[in-house]
């Protein structure tokens, strides 16, 4: 195939933002298919789709038809011959969704017909759309904030009914009302402090310290909410995080293959959305997990410190839950002192003790066993990875150990890692100005701990923001969108 | 994902052609994209759409709104929840593809979405839309015949310039014209003749016998050239088939591992499509070859006429082209027997001689091999297809043996078996006409053997069909199209 490098005469990879030309991009995804969707979006969009699209009705004009209609005709090469036979739609700026000029293509959904079609609108002197720049461009538009436009690449990566509610509530707006609510509240208090700094020379004091940290404290109340609902977020969207821990030759990756392998839905990998890699994730009961394997700790007491066993340990550290896998017929000589690494490690967090290959021991046997760990206060299960004994049971568990709550419409949950460092730095300055309200610190350093609180909540939906931060979000994004 | 699988309350699989109800499918190929597009077709495509829609401007009714217009707004489950915010647009009957009322909802291009959305309008009582479904409507609503409607598929499927070509000429129509024309043809001539029948007490003669055998000669000849035509289609189809044969060990493996993995698009199993399996399809010089294996033949006399060697010489006749490999370093004994039947069995065919493992002998041991097979007329070519010497000269020489001819807008070029098969009985049918004309036989038979040459060109286009032959054509269709 000739035409499987799209070649583009115009470059606009070094353009500034909101500078570029007119882009065009497949926009349905990558393969065969009964149709397929070219996108065109820009000031030349009309002029574009007019060199190359031969309406049926002769008489029709593109350039006075009625926006938001649909014309059938033939796109055509330079030599007048028909490539496709197609249905065109016009939309005009700013009602559309890049809030350019924009046009879709809806052709015969062979691989080579859509690179054919996107190779002649590039050949015009067209740009080829990078990752997201529809979207990058309905934000520079003002057709949405910053976290509604990462909410379009969430969306798209939806995979269960939870992750896919959270990203539609935070492109409905949701979450920026409330952070716009948030920031409305923080320039009301910092007009009262820096009304007051105008009449430093004065001594007033316009803004009541009483009310000032009433509102500080409702403010940092607020934020502290918007932040902890994170790990629920990030949960839902990446999976709840299940380390999986234990002494080298326990059955950890016999356990773990059955995890992964058995009668589940696997999640493959998903090029160009938003999430690097979800590898290992497992849909059971409609929840997805991340299973995370870990390094076996080994059997000898010198070598039980050595480098890998922190990187365990750390990974203990990332998981919501932890199966602490034991080999019945092994018992090490560390569980002491296992036990109380484990536990140290993974304080707060759900853990699982799993005796495996439970078939090689007799039954009076699991009395003495259970003994052994009597130092360990949590859940306990016999299980045959190999032999499968138990281990429906085991995934039971995990499904009932999850205990998410379930998102409602409206629900605003931050499962954004960039949201979340945001709130944490605006948390942190907004903390600043309740322990400069107590310490009695002057009005111009409280002024700029909420300033800066403000510009933290403004980097996430977008008013603060630069072309390293567009660059990083907009890059993750499939093409075409 | 609780939305793996569709489920449908209603099922037409077992509803006669033509009279199902409203059908919907995905129409955009599988997997993540930016957008995706859902089609519903059918007498109740409206209303279903009216159940899950909300638009954007409240005082929209879908009902009174223009046809070919795009409406924006949002998809909602019965507990009024948004699903997506999509772009919905209206056909009206007999105005769309398949010819009835067509609904196009564009919305994001999540999997989850995808599903959830198709899911919901099954819900309200809509079919899912088997293979090829839309197009079927479209063909039995009198949108396309059926050899155009066969042209979907291949543009769909199409993969180079050659084989959309042919695809988007046989779409247009011109394949069609053609037999329409030759139908009529065949129409004024057994009206001629059936005319004679009427009067046949008469004996009169009101079709000149010399001017019939005229007619016949001229139908045949195109009838000959049309499905002459076949040899070219299919190559450009399915690929030029090059067989490789050679006794055991010459390395034929490597040669065949050579020429599908070096650096060239292996075309990959494309689902869903007419073709049922095009593994070993390597596009070289913009040409597709199909390159086909065969078992070695055994270098001892007696084990020579085996089982497999049969195998092995049908699919030299299936092949345009035979690579016929030859071991520098281990001449068989057999030379002059292999000669003879490679030829035989490979007549008509280009036949290239290939003298592998060159690396491994002196210059001068050239000379001699090459004249062991002095009886050998056609092309050689030294190499090695480990060492990768002359390899490339090889691939020159295929593109060069290709022969294609350059297919222009507007060639008629027959590509499908059913297509040839059926000219082939429309052939003989005219032939028997011709000699019936020379021998003087009698006009009812005359006009029965016309008749069915008529038949087998209306079954090309559909007007003779039956539910059968349209079940296989549209079953090899993508599920949306």
């Amino acid at each position: 195939m000739n035409t499987n490098k799209i070649i583009s005469n115009e470059t606009n990879s070094n353009s500034p933002l909101g500078a570029g030309g007119t882009i065009a991009a497949i926009s349905t995804a990558p393969g065969i298919g009964g149709i397929a969707v070219i996108r065109i979006s820009g000031t030349k969009a009309l002029s574009y789709i007019n060199l190359i699209f031969r309406p049926i009705n002769k008489a029709l004009q593109l350039s006075t038809i009625e926006p938001h209609t649909v014309v059938h005709g033939n796109i055509v090469n330079t030599e007048n011959e028909i490539i496709d036979n197609v249905l065109v739609t016009i939309f005009r700026a700013p009602h559309s969704y890049s809030g350019e000029d924009l046009v879709e293509i809806s052709c015969h959904g062979s691989v080579y017909i859509q690179k054919k079609i996107l190779q002649l609108i590039i050949d015009q002197g067209c740009s080829l759309a990078k990752p997201g720049e529809f979207t990058q461009r309905a934000f520079l538009n003002g057709k949405m904030d910053l976290s509604q436009a990462e909410a379009v690449a969430d969306l798209i990566a939806s995979d269960s009914a939870a992750s896919h509610r959270m990203a539609m509530n935070q492109m409905r707006g949701g979450f920026s009302d409330e952070l716009d609510l948030l920031r409305t509240r923080l320039l009301d208090f910092v007009s009262l402090v820096e009304l007051e700094l105008d009449f430093s020379e004065e001594d007033v004091e316009f803004a009541d310290r009483s009310r000032l940290k009433e509102l500080s404290a409702e403010i940092e109340l607020l934020i502290t909410k918007l932040s902890n609902s994170f790990s629920v977020g990030n949960a839902l969207k990446n999976g709840i995080p299940v380390a999986l821990v234990g002494e080298t030759n326990v059955g950890k990756s016999t356990l773990l293959n059955y995890l992964l392998n058995e009668d589940k839905a696997i999640v493959s990998d998903i090029h160009g959305t938003t999430r690097d890699s979800i590898e290992d994730l497992v849909n059971l009961g409609g929840i997805s997990f991340r299973f995370i394997d870990t390094a076996g700790i080994r059997n000898t007491k010198d070598k039980i410190e050595s480098m890998g066993i922190e990187r365990t340990y750390q990974k203990i550290e990332q998981a919501s839950i932890v199966l602490w896998i034991v080999d019945c017929t092994q018992i090490s000589e560390h569980i002491e002192w296992l036990t109380e690494r484990i536990a140290k490690r993974a304080k707060g967090k759900k853990i699982i003790l799993i005796f495996n290959k439970i078939d090689k021991i007799q039954e009076e046997e699991k009395e003495v066993l259970s003994q052994l760990f009597d130092q360990f206060e949590g859940e306990r299960l016999y299980i045959s990875a190999k032999n499968r004994i138990n281990t429906k049971e085991l995934e039971k568990v995990l499904i009932k150990s999850a205990q998410l709550p379930e998102i409602q419409p409206g629900d605003i949950i931050v499962n954004n890692i960039r949201h979340y460092e945001a709130l944490q730095k605006a948390l942190t300055a907004i903390q600043r100005v309740s322990d400069g309200l107590e310490s009695g610190i002057s009005g111009d350093f409280l002024s700029q701990d909420i300033r800066e609180c403000m510009h933290f909540l403004g980097e996430i939906t977008g008013q603060i923001s630069n072309d390293e931060i567009l660059g990083n979000i907009f890059g993750k994004f499939c093409i075409g969108k």
